[in-house]
């Protein structure tokens, strides 16, 4: 579970949506690694996921991709999604901010 | 000059523009702190920036904002950035993916 998410997502031609989610973290880790594998896990099956990219330093930075935004309002309003939010909101961040994005563009590069 | 975007940027209200840079590294470093640093000194001059955002782990996400499509063009543009660009290329990075999407709607949490 842990080498999840830690390659570029391959993800269709745009457009397509971005959600950023940007935290800070309390120094409370109860039970934060066994909930994020479990969302781990239930993110990818929900329908128009498209990949997701997460890396931590000072700050948490975590970007999902999804087909519409139809596709993120459901996944934001799945039960055991939502207990986590309250969670995280009670227990592991000091701070967040999720910005929801049109990706308009990409392009990329890959050494040979 | 280490402890720069390691906040969460205080974006003005939506509509604006995130770049997304995930990318990953060589085992190359020659040259790479020095120059980053230089980069954040200049890209924080830039007409239209509007904050930046950045943790590495296996995977490293960078994402600055910006106020409009042409402000992200210029600063594509800059030639140090330019000159720092192919440097990455050649040194640097292994794989990056650049995605240009428009911030629609943004939320923030914080604790009292």
């Amino acid at each position: 579970m842990t080498k999840l998410f830690t390659m570029i997502s391959n993800t269709p031609l745009p457009p397509y949506y971005a959600v950023i989610f940007s935290s800070l973290r309390t120094d409370n880790n109860a039970g934060y690694t066994e909930t994020n594998a479990l969302m781990n896990q239930l993110v990818i099956q929900q329908d128009g996921f498209l990949g997701m990219e997460s890396a931590q330093s000072e700050i948490g930075v975590t970007i999902s991709y999804w087909r519409d935004l139809a596709a993120i309002k459901t996944w934001k309003e799945n039960l055991l999604h939502k207990d986590t939010q309250k969670k995280g909101q009670q227990l592991w961040y000091s701070h967040y901010k999720v910005r929801i994005a049109k990706v308009e563009r990409d392009y990329e590069f890959q050494k040979q």
